[in-house]
């Protein structure tokens, strides 16, 4: 697997950052979290005037072979039908990007469908859906490999269009139960306390879905390696994602995160590179039932808590703006020197 | 004083909104508190459509005699230094309206100097400073039914500029104290209890900020209305934002509450007019010690929890674009019969 070099910021600028934030003309400590974020980029940026420039949100979709044990309440096909409507500008991360001025792309990491070709749609499918996981694994090595470098590739791409800020969605229907199996595997969870409602099932569901789970991982007899893992119980949107994390950490990008998916994605990514944690921005305390907990556990504190659990990037970019408030305090309130206001402390 | 005539916008729309809002492509709720926002706006403007026009924050500045009595960190002339901050653009809210595309009024409702002429400087002054209520009333009937009647003068000039969402927001050293006799006496709460740190006082601080208060208290002699306690405790800033309140609501307005202080005019503007309550948007719950309380007992749930404690209006104005992104959801997303998507619930 591809080698990511991902190193700790430097954080001897954090002094200085402080300093500057203290100068300016408000009670000390007085915009909270907002002074929080406004160090973590300057830290990450290594400047004292920090930059978000060319925001991209990217939605990572894939189809899960385990979707054919009825986990989801939704069918396989909305996949493929949401990227259509991604691509069209109605689906809930459409609105939410023209609103913060992101850029939307989507990637076909492995839909279960044939694509049309769209400028927005960037077609790396690596099969169309994994295999469900039920008693084999739902990609080989070789896949799962692919999809890691895909996913610095799309990085890189963002990049070279000047993007210093990214934040990663998926699409891919039954992909709670992926991200339930990885959270259990990689934080030693019990299963049953990773495992929600997904889009929407009710209690019979989630027991179901539990049950078809608990199936999955019994008959898993792998070395529990974070590479493993992902390879076995994976979504390529999922692993995708990950690479993609691990390379906007490896070249110094903000990354923010969105929901429960994605935040096991970070997981990963932390398994692989634990430095890749000085990079995330969590985006929202999503409504799926373990979420809080995993963000405990990653010692993240998320902007948001909305009751949101839509996916594809939206509690992330809904997050945006507080982040784009911290960069602004930093550079643009003026000091108490330059506004000629006493400086009572 | 004054009549306000506040009604509870009619709730019949209330299920033809849901069913829009469940007609997007989306899991059913997934979109959480945005959902709930969108009902709450259309509900006020009785559209399936709601819309977001010209939003203002009107920040009101007064100072308060008691804060010769060293209630807080901050010295007095604060006040007037940080209104020139605002008009240069300099301020921690000056940063945020920009941001969000909000016009930046400053109401001069009381401070005890002579402030320059400025474009986005209102000029309202009932008197330079209210009196130290320590041993009688901070301002006389007549002064505060006068500016119950600025504040709504000012919400009628911004509606002529098309405005239907407003913020307001405060400057004035030692309103905390204030705020703090108004929560205690208007719900019951013991004063200890509603007494924090208001800029930044430490322990030490905040015990003789409770002991000046507590014995303002014990000279107060009044019937305990609401108008009473406005009058004899309060600030000119805070009784025109409590004019404001009520005229905004009973115009039809979108209002967005800021931290303790503007909570606690939403507390007395409930008390005269409780229907106030349903055209109000909590914006966050602030760091001060009670704000979390008294929101609490309003049945606030507030958007954004991020430690902030700087006033002006920037924890309203920093939770606007998540007022925004609901609007925009249920004018801007597909269904799924626009989009073609299987609707499997």
């Amino acid at each position: 697997m591809r080698k990511f070099t991902v190193q700790e910021p430097d954080q001897s600028i954090r002094p200085a950052l402080q300093k500057k934030i203290d100068s300016l003309t408000k009670p000390l400590g007085s915009l909270g979290r907002l002074e929080k974020l406004a160090v973590q980029v300057g830290v990450i940026q290594q400047t004292l005037s920090p930059e978000l420039k060319v925001p991209y949100n990217i939605v990572f979709a894939g189809d899960h072979g385990i979707a054919e044990e009825g986990v989801s309440l939704s069918p396989k096909e909305v996949t493929a039908q949401m990227i259509i409507n991604f691509l069209r500008g109605g689906a809930g991360i459409s609105f939410l990007c023209r609103q913060h001025g992101f850029r939307l792309k989507v990637v076909d990491a492995g839909v279960d469908a044939d694509l049309p070709e769209a400028e927005d749609l960037i077609s790396m499918k690596i099969r169309k859906g994994t295999r469900n996981y039920l008693d084999g694994p739902a990609m080989t090595t070789e896949e799962m490999e692919r999809a890691i470098e895909c996913g610095a590739q799309i990085v890189d791409k963002c990049r070279e269009e000047g993007c210093n800020v990214i934040s990663f969605g998926e699409m891919g229907i039954a992909n709670t139960s992926a991200s339930s199996l990885w959270m259990s595997c990689l934080t030693d969870t019990p299963l049953e306390e990773c495992v929600g409602a997904g889009c929407g099932l009710g209690s019979a569901g989630v027991r179901r879905k539990c049950h078809v789970l608990k199936q999955a991982l019994k008959n898993y007899s792998g070395d529990r390696s974070v590479e493993d893992i992902m390879r076995y119980f994976g979504g390529y949107e999922m692993v995708m994602a990950v690479g993609a994390m691990l390379r906007a950490a490896e070249t110094g990008m903000v990354i923010l995160v969105d929901g429960f998916i994605m935040t096991n994605c970070m997981l990963a990514a932390s398994k692989i590179a634990p430095e890749v944690l000085h990079y995330a921005v969590f985006g929202h305390r999503g409504d799926e039932a373990a979420h809080g907990r995993l963000l405990q556990m990653l010692g993240a504190e998320p902007l948001l808590d909305l009751g949101l659990r839509l996916g594809e990037g939206t509690g992330a970019v809904c997050a945006y703006p507080i982040l784009d408030s911290a960069v602004r305090m930093i550079n643009e309130m003026a000091t108490f020197e330059q506004a000629s206001v006493t400086q009572y402390f």
